[in-house]
């Protein structure tokens, strides 16, 4: 009796939040510190401490009827412009409130504006390995989701198949960097040369096409590595940022979209982003927490953290004989899987109360994710699990 | 550049949203006090000092990466306990926390209920004067709603014009009791009989047909009426709830479903659910007013602020020579317009500052609603006023 769509849906259901559940589970049968769960990107890092003040200064001075109220479908008008004198700050840009829109989260932002901009047919390309839920959220909009192979094994974009792939009906392209799964960062020259192929194929088609930047991982960058901000780069251009990692608030669901002046027909695709936001029953971003992250432009989360975890995590596993890419910014790591079925090596993984991601979760069979957004402890303790494992399949 | 859907979407984007945002801009220009704003169903009265408390104590008491992190995408289970607990408490039901859903607000559970459910051309009948929304709602799943018409001057549900509306294809109904706009609640009679029809047409098309009962008024009943339970009448129903009326909590987007074992597929529609939760990019309804709500199962608004603004307008109204169904729930006043073109009266308000909304955002032209939400003395600026628009229109 439910939808015919939904069937598939719920059968291919996500693997990773199936194994966020798993280990929960298995926290409550061994104990949650005999359990190494890198499963999901769910940050073990507390949210910065001015977080917690922001609430509690928004509860004594401001009106509690605006504070939990309506407001725009867009956002509160002050949130926004903050948001946009904080980015203008950053990046040189010229946004005012009107380009932004508050969303509930990245994943809120992305359907927004995919179901705003997608006719049935319509082709989305994205690079694999990228996040699963690309494909329901293209697919939710009866659109087609088209993907470059990855580009092992350094996982930069394969910008000669991208070129190849666009044709009449791409609508969007879908970028995510810095990268889940693997960590990579896409490099000036790398946008500069994305953003000439999407013009000269905007002139061969007589199409727009929209560059969608999914940057919940804009702030984890490492080694002081910059993220260029990809408006700059290429007029249609739209952001969906998110403030679940690099505030570490991934249940409260906040983001934004950024709609610049300089896309194409702007004006009415930021109705159209408003309307649907809407009426895909968003309403609108939580609005406490609209006015949190205004008030935490300037905040951001332990880098650090991630860094120490990163450096531990890929020295042991490189060491062991395992075979990733040294990731440059987000808190993934992307292994070789010593075992052809990546598959057979997770659940290999789990006889020591190890959880990681197989890659056809991203599109890319025959690697493993690891989320090191955990306690440094649960890498320390994982390690020794690792080696057991690559003796038995990788040493072997 | 947009898709063509939303086109259509854009250009009757909401009437009521529209109303908000002129009377913002109205205030800016007369001064708040001298706008009388009755357009949105934004209340007025301050979330209960439960509200205030309970973020202060789940601040201080609970683990912050618990409380903004991740969790099963149908929500908390704990929380999801104490609401089912609450609810059977209160109805006599025996629900579980496998059979409530945290969606962010109503409007995102009848999201996550619809799409859920519908094939594309399948029909879902409502009964008009309907939310406006709940067209959009349908479309957005290449639904079509169809809708009874309005049983003037009771606004009770034409029930013989609802059992020759359903057909093989007819996949749900949605009832709004407390209603918006007319403020009428559907009696245990009424319920039962609807119930009855509905068994019988299963019967008769061998098909299952889901009740979803949009519940966000459900606390507001006056004279102590009850509002009968709908799960208990009828299998197949489908109960969406929000705190946005009931905590004065509309901006922070906190609801849930209801999904009984007794509805049809229960445990595949529950999954189903819990996916199109994840992948229309709600992923989970708010983390923190998820365990806010659960703090608060026994607060709730204050109702006699309303009574006092409902008397107040309906008597002012009717003696006036108004024709009204006096509301038995809700904070709605559904009034006969005394121009036959309802808009033309809402425009004729606007020259006293006052803000109501064309019936025809109802699907029932001919009527205004008010949104009687507002401090009292909002009203009590506005009678004299509406006193001049019933001599102008209605005793002349």
């Amino acid at each position: 009796m439910i939808a015919d769509k939904m069937k598939g849906f719920v059968k291919n259901s996500s693997a990773i939040r199936a194994m966020f559940e798993e280990g929960k589970k298995m926290a409550s049968v061994y104990g949650a510190e005999n359990v190494y769960d890198f499963s999901l990107g769910n940050p073990n890092v507390a949210p910065p401490e001015k977080v917690k003040e922001a609430i509690e200064a928004i509860l004594k001075e401001e009106n509690p009827l605006e504070v939990h109220g309506y407001m725009n479908n867009s956002g509160y008008e002050g949130v926004r412009s903050q948001i946009a004198e904080s980015l203008n700050e950053r990046f040189g840009t010229a946004f005012g409130a009107e380009n932004i829109l508050m969303t509930v989260g990245a994943a809120g932002g992305l359907n927004v504006i995919l179901k705003s901009i997608l006719n049935p047919q319509d082709e989305v390309i994205t690079f694999a390995p990228y996040f699963g839920e690309y494909r329901s959220y293209v697919e939710n909009y009866d659109g087609i989701l088209r993907s470059v192979p990855p580009h092992a094994p350094d996982f930069q974009p394969d910008l000669a198949a991208f070129e190849e792939m666009i044709n009449g009906r791409t609508k969007a392209v879908i970028i995510n960097t810095p990268n889940n799964p693997t960590g990579v960062i896409y490099s000036e020259e790398t946008i500069t040369r994305m953003a000439d192929i999407l013009n000269n194929k905007q002139k061969e088609f007589g199409t727009d096409i929209y560059l969608i930047a999914d940057e919940p991982y804009r702030e984890l960058a490492y080694d002081g590595l910059n993220v260029p901000y990809l408006t700059k780069y290429y007029d249609n251009t739209v952001v969906g940022y998110s403030y679940s990692k690099s505030l570490s608030l991934p249940g409260e669901r906040i983001g934004y979209l950024v709609i610049p002046d300089e896309a194409a027909d702007s004006e009415e695709l930021r109705a159209a982003a408003n309307v649907a936001n809407r009426i895909l029953g968003f309403v609108n971003a939580p609005s406490l927490f609209q006015k949190v992250v205004a008030r935490c432009t300037s905040a951001s989360t332990d880098i650090e953290y991630y860094d120490r975890n990163r450096k531990l995590l890929y020295s042991g596993l490189s060491e062991m004989g395992y075979e990733c890419v040294k990731p440059e910014g987000a808190f993934y790591l992307f292994v070789k899987s010593p075992l052809e079925d990546e598959k057979a090596f997770c659940e290999a993984a789990k006889k020591y109360h190890i959880l990681i991601v197989p890659g056809s979760s991203f599109a890319c069979p025959g690697y493993v994710r690891i989320a090191y957004c955990v306690a440094y402890e649960t890498i320390e303790k994982a390690l020794p699990y690792f080696r057991k494992l690559a003796e038995e399949y990788i040493n072997n």
